[in-house]
């Protein structure tokens, strides 16, 4: 089904459903929009990106071809649970939720007529809400597709569809590879932010810390602020990678202070001296500061 | 001494020397460059920005009102003490060195007539050498001075009319003081940031990791890249502030890997909003991605 005769909908206007529907306005047969928060709802029907508001979920779900779920995890697993049951079903089901392995599991328990595909793009923003969504958000930015045995071409093509109109890059991988790999790559950085953050409150009440805070400080923190709703579903279900990559950081930290402990030159120099290489590698075509 | 009439000394050509040379062109009445790199210094003499470059150290600091040190910390410590012995004495010295409570010792123990204070600008890109150098990096960040008991109001004046050149914002703080926070604002930082890519790279070798490296890692990664023997410098002469940094986050993060052992959403909800909140209400003057 090509994206112009699709009829979508999309539940969760956050950030990320937000950004999709306002680069999807106008493409798509017909854009229905559902948000579990009023205020939400009200604010999406004064965007003009929708053709509809739909008042309920059981609502927003009816008559789609495809939909999309941009809520938390622990909501997407919740929702999937319901369709086909107490909630109507949709041809196909997409979500942008953050960990894959637990989606794919309960993807595959949907009613056999329900075509389904797990996916997340690759971005977001310290910000979050309706407010903030921006149709440039997925620009550029990699969006991860894990097609299942039971993923149909049909709605395997129209998620390709969806990510050349959102000039996003997809990569089509396993629920499991995505899983352990965002491990390190989103949900550590997360982690290693906050305990920077944390740590700096800590030791530095009642002194001029924050004054001392410059680009460096900024940048190594920023995730720090991100949702906690979807951070606390990330950790919950993506429970052993998330545990293995803490694990790889705290050896890590232990052998610098032990480095720093015994004023040892050369061994700080042989630790340190791989990751700057490594990192001075990366986001090389990538202006530094730039956005996603 | 008012700046124009200042024959000022730059000892140290890189990103931070070399910025500061071209910020100050133009503007005392006279500016001499030394770096003890032969390439660098046949590259300063191409900039334009200074009136000589000196052959050696003790030509460098021949004749200066104010030499400034703008090398990592150990050469800074190692300048210090051949200062007035196998090295003339300026009439005023200044460093930009990261830490400072190990410099403020050593410029205690100058020869009474040269006259002396510890600073440190709070800016540094993850790029080096004066190839980098640019006139604005020291633009609107803050610019540490720690006076001493024998800092001499001329000496201090001075340095408070370089910041207002560089369009700097002083700070007048101990070196303690400096030295502990800074090991929270920006040690620390680094040092995480390394940790990531390490884990990163040796947990996720083989895998397509850095395809899945999106703005949150490259962000909270970004410090990793920053020059090794300065940070090394810094780890050496910072010991018990860095230690006691290390280990606030190493305890923090063990918390939150039982957090995830045992999915308790409440305690990570606990334990990841303060630092969330505290996050959210930085930097709001100062659009993120901006620098500095």
């Amino acid at each position: 089904m090509p994206l112009g005769e699709a009829r979508i909908s999309i539940v969760g206007l956050g950030l990320m459903g937000g950004s999709l529907s306002a680069a999807l306005a106008g493409s798509c047969a017909a854009l229905k929009g559902y948000d579990q928060d009023p205020a939400t709802r009200a604010r999406a029907l004064e965007t003009g990106w929708f053709d509809s508001i739909a008042v309920n979920l059981s609502e927003a779900i009816q008559d789609a071809d495809l939909l999309i779920l941009a809520v938390p995890v622990r909501s997407i697993l919740e929702i999937l649970e319901r369709i086909g049951h107490d909630l109507p079903a949709p041809r196909s089901v997409m979500d942008l939720g953050s960990t894959k392995v637990r989606i794919a599991e309960a993807m595959e328990k949907l009613p056999e007529y329900v075509d389904a595909l797990p996916a997340h793009p690759m971005c977001g923003r310290e910000v979050s809400g309706i407010a903030s969504a921006d149709p440039q958000l997925y620009n550029g930015c990699r969006f991860v597709l894990c097609p299942l045995e039971r993923t149909s071409p049909r709605t395997l093509n129209l998620a390709h569809e969806i990510t050349t109109r959102l000039q996003a890059i997809p990569l089509e991988i396993a629920p499991g590879l995505h899983d352990s790999l965002t491990a390190l790559t989103s949900h550590l950085p997360y982690l290693l932010a906050s305990a920077l953050v944390h740590t700096a409150s800590q030791q530095g009440a009642g002194k001029p810390v924050w004054d001392l805070a410059a680009s460096g400080f900024r940048d190594t923190s920023r995730v720090a602020a991100g949702s906690l709703p979807m951070m606390i579903d990330i950790l919950l279900t993506n429970k052993a990678p998330v545990l293995e990559a803490l694990e790889g950081s705290r050896a890590f930290l232990e052998q610098l202070a032990d480095a720093v402990e015994n004023q040892d030159a050369l061994l700080l120099e042989a630790l340190l001296d791989p990751p700057r290489q490594i990192r001075s590698g990366l986001f090389i075509h990538n202006q530094e500061g730039d956005t996603p």
